[in-house]
């Protein structure tokens, strides 16, 4: 019997469990399967590109799902046709939320605001969040520098004081049961997960990307600002992306080689056509910390039964 | 009802809790404290000053504490005189245990080795380690870059499939009965803390320190190497000591700063003097992240207690 808390009550779910919008990744396969098995499902928005949002929502189908966005690159249209699919909720992260939070509470949809520190939390509460995501530096792509650990209880604390009515998620290093039965002890309604879903069956990873990352162990990963460079992307600080260690990160993870690297196009292109092909030493598959708790490539529907079935039961098999 | 684990069986505890062996300030007292009030007092070893060991191990009394190593720099005869002592653990962490793992075990003693990666996890096992600390980023003082909610977890695999029978303590973000709760849940037999000891009346801290520790929030914190060049120790990779950051971190954090630090011997002692004077500003209070969850500066018995009910709150009523 999974485990209800506000965030299943609010969402009508089955399990405490929120898909990371991952970009690229997260399509509408796998925004949908976790939909259809309980979970809260959202597409990966991302920078927003019109196009790829309309056909993965479209693959969706009927699965009531939501959609989350990189906020410092979102765009009031992309936004509003978003909000014409009826999204069961908006995610926002890395960015002030205010300039969207009318339009988002106008439609009537729950904001969801992703934070990696106190002060973003402050802003999505500003912003009328109804639920804030604390993100911890473990997480896969991108983030900034507070461990989940103390993270999570630390803006329970907040929410408690400031909006008790807010519900709160888990986010980064949580790949199984024991991560959301943590989560849900550290003060959490509930975990969002990603890498473990970037590793499911539905998900858009090229194989060769799968492959490498249930080979890898948790020390695979490190964060960095050169698969950033490598797209020319100007992402703020504090934000770097976590991606595993490859020939890539080797070369042009330092400071001044990834400065370098934005103007070597040659480079920029190997390193675009390695994401295209799943080389994982050449590229830089997005994965997060838990990679080391990913041993297989599973349906996302199984994923989430057998992380909410080892939830329970650590839960309900106390010390 | 406190809960009962591996961990409090072994070594006869009360509460799943072990003291951090602070180096500096996990005195006598603190260490005694802890132990009387039913968790595993370490005493803060540290460097290896032989004098100040034990003149702290005499401040303990009868209490039955053990003491913490660090282990580039311990000697054959400052481990001799340790356990001559009949200490209840020896804890080593930030090095190759294997050339103190002989005498350690041939004194009956248990060995305790903290970890930071999958790699010193083996090291430890090779070493014969009765107890695994799984060390995530969060912590203060030194450590390395991994996260406590995936590291915990991955280490536990570990430890089930090559010796299930060594027992695993979380560390790293954890000041409250939240955080051991949440330790267990991620397969932990317990939780090793720091910072909320740290924050204890009998902890050897300044006051200034304390009252910075209580003021700042968990995002206050950072890792460097400045606090290290500024005692000119040479500290291996991976790694690096977090403290609050401060005017002297603000200075002297960046790699070219620090390197210029220790050439720089009046910047040098303006540290120390704040160190000894408890100038957070000029200084380094050695805390982690968890500092944002600490309000009050109390004795550690009275710590303890309070962690220990809340654990067993959140444990016995689930969501």
């Amino acid at each position: 019997m999974p485990v209800t808390t506000r965030f299943t009550t609010a969402f009508d779910l089955t399990h405490p469990v929120a898909l990371a919008p991952m970009a690229g990744a997260a399509g509408g396969a796998l925004a949908a399967a976790v939909a259809r098995a309980g979970g809260l499902g959202l597409l990966g928005g991302g920078y927003g590109d019109p196009d790829w949002i309309a056909a993965e929502w479209d693959r969706a189908g009927d699965a009531p799902i939501g959609v989350g966005f990189i906020t410092w690159r979102l765009t009031p249209a992309v936004l509003a046709a978003a909000l014409a699919r009826a999204p069961k909720a908006v995610m926002l992260s890395f960015g002030d939320p205010a300039p969207f939070a009318a339009a988002i509470h106008d439609a009537g949809v729950p904001l969801i605001c992703q934070c990696q520190t106190l002060d973003h939390a402050h802003a999505a509460l500003d912003a009328g969040a109804r639920v804030i995501v604390a993100q911890g530096a473990e997480a896969g792509g991108h983030g900034a520098t507070r461990g989940t650990m103390s993270l999570v209880p630390e803006l329970a604390d907040l929410l408690a004081a400031r909006a008790p009515r807010t519900l709160l998620l888990a986010a980064g290093g949580i790949a199984d049961g024991r991560g959301v039965a943590a989560a849900l002890m550290l003060g959490a309604d509930g975990a969002m997960i990603g890498s473990r879903f970037w590793a499911a069956a539905e998900a858009l990873a090229p194989a060769g990307f799968h492959q490498a990352a249930v080979a890898a162990n948790g020390d695979a990963t490190l964060r960095s600002r050169a698969p950033d460079a490598a797209r020319l992307l100007d992402w703020p600080a504090p934000f770097t992306i976590r991606t595993l260690r490859s020939a890539f990160t080797d070369r042009w993870a330092t400071d001044t080689a990834t400065e370098a690297l934005r103007a070597d196009a040659p480079a920029r292109d190997r390193w675009a056509q390695a994401q295209a092909t799943g080389d994982a030493k050449a590229g830089s598959p997005v994965v997060g910390e838990a990679v080391g708790l990913i041993h297989d490539i599973r349906p996302a529907a199984d994923i989430l039964a057998r992380i909410s079935s080892e939830a329970d039961q650590r839960l309900l098999s106390l010390p």
